[in-house]
Formats: C-alpha cells, structure tokens, sequence
C-alpha cells in the first residue's frame, strides 16, 4: 500500500483452450500453455484453481454405471425419489458417514471430511453416457502434482487450488469452494492483529482459500468450458497448506 | 466470448481514500467521488460491494456499551464465559432466536433471517470507546440506497451488495457473504440449462452474490481500511434482487 488512495486490484483470468481433459493428462502443463498461447502466460503470484471435474478426469476418477450392481438400500432409495439406484450407490459408496437421507438428497461426510450433497458425485459436464465423477482421491496430492507440472512447464511455483460447488446449511444456492490446496495457507489468521483503528482483532480467520474458489468460479461458470482460472495479485501466504485445515472439527462447530 | 481462446476477464478493486464515516454520510457518493478522485471511475456493469460496518456507521446502527443494563440471562452468561455482560445483551436483543448458546459464543438467527454469530454484532474496527456495531434494518433497502446516491453522484445505475463476514456449519473459517443486494439477483438459476457437453444441468442455483462479496473481500481485508470494493467485468443478472433470497427455509434444509 502505497497510501489512501491506493487502489489494490486483484485480476481473474479464465483459463480457456484447454483440449478434452483424458485420462493421465498433465492438466498444470496444459492451462501454463493455455495461458501462454493466449498471450497472458503465468506470472509470479498468481493463484490457479482447477475445478474437480478434469482433475477427475485426469485421474480417472470416473465410473461406468453399467458396471454397479446397486444394493438393497441404494434399490429402495431409488425408487422411492425417481433416482437411477446405480447413481445411488456409488453415492453410498463414497460417503464415510450419511448425515441425511431424503427427497432424493444424500448428504453425507465423505472420507476426506467434507459434508456435501451425494458426497460429490457429479453427473453433469462429463463425456456422457452413464459416467459419473467421483471427488479426487487425495485433493491436496492432486492440486500439489499441478503445481509441479506447472513449475516444470515454467519454472514458476504456483499455489493451486481444486475446487467444487458445494451447497451449505442455511442458505441458497451452491458457492464454488476448496477441496485441495498446495502452497498456500487456506486460512488467514488476525489473532492478535490490530484493524486501522488499532483495536485487535478477536476473528480467528478468514477461509481464503474458498473466498479465492468463489472468485474463480464468477469467471468460469457452469455453462461455459473454463475449467481453470487464475487469480493474480492476492498477497496470499504461503506454505505447505492442506485443505483440511478447512474442516471444522465436530465438537468445535457450534452451528451443526 | 469470442472462442476458446478468449480468456475471460474479472477485475477487483478496492475502494480507498474514503473519510471517516459520520451518521448520515452518503455512502454511494462518497464511493463514487473516491473511485474518480483515484483516476478510476465507476463503469457500467460494474458491481459495488461495501462492508456493513460503514452501512452501520453511516445509519448510525451503533450502540454505546454504557446504555445498555445487562438483563440477568446476559449477566450469568458474560460471567460464566468472561465476556462483557451489556455486549452479551446487544447480542440477545438482536436475536430473534438463539440457535445455540455455549462456550462464550451465541449462534441466533436476526430478525432478518441471519444465522451467525453474536447475531452480527460487532465491536472491532470502529470509532473505538465501548461501542458495537449492529447489522443495518434493512440491508436490502441500504444497498438501494447506496444504488441511489452512485447514480446521482455519476449518472451510473450499478448493483450494490452489502456484505458481512460470517462463519459456516461444517467448515473453518470466516468469509463474507451478502447480506443486502439492490440491482441484481443473488442466485444465477442454471435449472434447464446445458453444459459444453449438451447435457442439461441439474444445480439449482449459484449464489453469486456470496460468491462476488468473497471476492471483494479479497481486496477489502481486514487491516486494509477498504470498506468497499468494485468487481468490474462479471456477467450479472439484472433484476430487483434481494438478500432473502438467499435464505433458505427450514423445510428446505437438509444440511441443517
């Protein structure tokens, strides 16, 4: 800051120009050169984030439907909502813990310890036919392996965040938020921190890293082919960083 | 959108150099005239987010700690958590229910339909002395005003969006949401929609709104004395708007 009237700025890129995402696909080596080909190449400071979608592509984390054999309770569930039970149980088998089971809606924890809708399993954006999209594996590994393509497509280290649409408790509407996170801090902490009236701030700390996947999500969209996005001019802090720092542990969630 | 090649673009920026905030100020003006008098002014399809404080301030939706006596509720609580008893009072006077009430913290629900903590009142970055800050009545209403003062000052009608840091269920940390919107809609609705793949997409509903006060955030922060921001380039949803929107009822909630 160079003084009051200092105007900071932050910019959103969309990453467009990325081919169809196969299986083994080296996404951080194809949005550096989706970048570079569109004249705005990468730059040190930026932020990517990747929605989960080609991250699962990439790691194949997809499944044939024809290839499940539902359960009894996925069988029921199914019919009873006009759901395809063979949808239902690999929602089932994705879920470590079901919070709630109606109108068709599965929220479940997932084994990451995310609590979403049908524990992520996304039919929608895919190659088609009955294939559905599972979360990755491991989010954190997956967006750190991006920012290793990245650095060896570059020679820029990057922080890059994976990124999904959850719904939440108490109001409308999905936001766009983390679920992996490489290099960077997911949380901004003020404890002890002192606002410009030189008060100290009691907030524990801002979740920046789903602020940043909102951010991105206003430039890629649901309708439009932009997987990717790149946030430049956030001083983020770096470090290791995990997403899981953005799990609120159950006997510390006072609005469960 | 020109081709896959075009990367779409979002800008943020913060909002300095603006006064102290007195009671009465016009909040819309004193945007617009800082955002000219720093060589950039507002554009058409701009959108402008402020924090609520500022809005609190301007409608002088402030509460000196010395008129407040403590109700015996408030005392035993403030006692118990080591907490002053007449903020513990603010607190249960903004309440229309008291979602939950432990360890020094108040979950409740405003008048409004809020659910967070302390029912939003807030006592960091203000004038200083034992003052809170409490959510505006109507925060719909004080963003159309701010609308109002922005389109007198400079002949621009932009969307407004008053936002407000709360926590979630779930997950670790804050992040701003919105709480008042004038202009656009706050869900951008994608029911009957088709994706890059032609396959119509099921999400009910983004809540870009949310999404667009997290952004702001980013360049607004916490130590920064950038209580409003302007994010220039998104695609927004003209239309009446309001932040109830954003509410979903109880029925509706399976998260809950």
């Amino acid at each position: 800051m160079t003084g009051h009237m200092t105007l900071g700025e932050l910019r959103i890129l969309a990453v467009h120009g990325l081919p169809e995402i196969r299986p083994g696909a080296a996404l951080g080596t194809l949005i550096a050169g989706a970048l570079a080909d569109a004249g705005t190449p990468l730059e040190s400071g930026d932020i990517v984030v990747v929605t989960h979608k080609v991250v699962a592509k990439a790691e194949n984390a997809l499944v044939d439907l024809a290839s499940i054999i539902p359960s009894a309770l996925a069988t029921d569930f199914a019919r009873r909502w006009n759901k395809d039970p063979r949808h239902i149980e690999v929602v089932l088998r994705q879920s470590a813990r079901i919070v709630r089971m109606d109108r068709g809606v599965i929220i479940s924890e997932t084994r990451h310890g995310f609590v979403c809708a049908n524990a992520g399993v996304d039919a929608s954006n895919l190659i088609g036919g009955d294939v559905v999209c599972l979360l990755p594996k491991d989010p954190d590994r997956s967006a750190a392996a991006i920012a290793d393509q990245i650095e060896e497509t570059c020679g820029l280290r990057v922080p890059v965040i994976v990124c999904d649409t959850f719904g939440r408790p108490w109001r409308e509407g999905l936001t766009n938020i983390a679920i992996g996170v490489a290099g960077l801090l997911p949380l901004h902490d003020y404890v002890g921190k002192r606002d410009s009236q030189g008060r100290e701030l009691k907030v524990t700390a801002l979740a920046v890293a789903d602020e940043l996947a909102g951010a991105a999500e206003l430039v890629m969209g649901k309708l439009d082919r932009a997987p990717a996005a790149v946030v430049r001019g956030f001083p983020y802090q770096q470090g290791e960083g995990t997403a899981r720092q953005l799990l609120r542990k159950a006997e510390m969630d006072m609005f469960r």
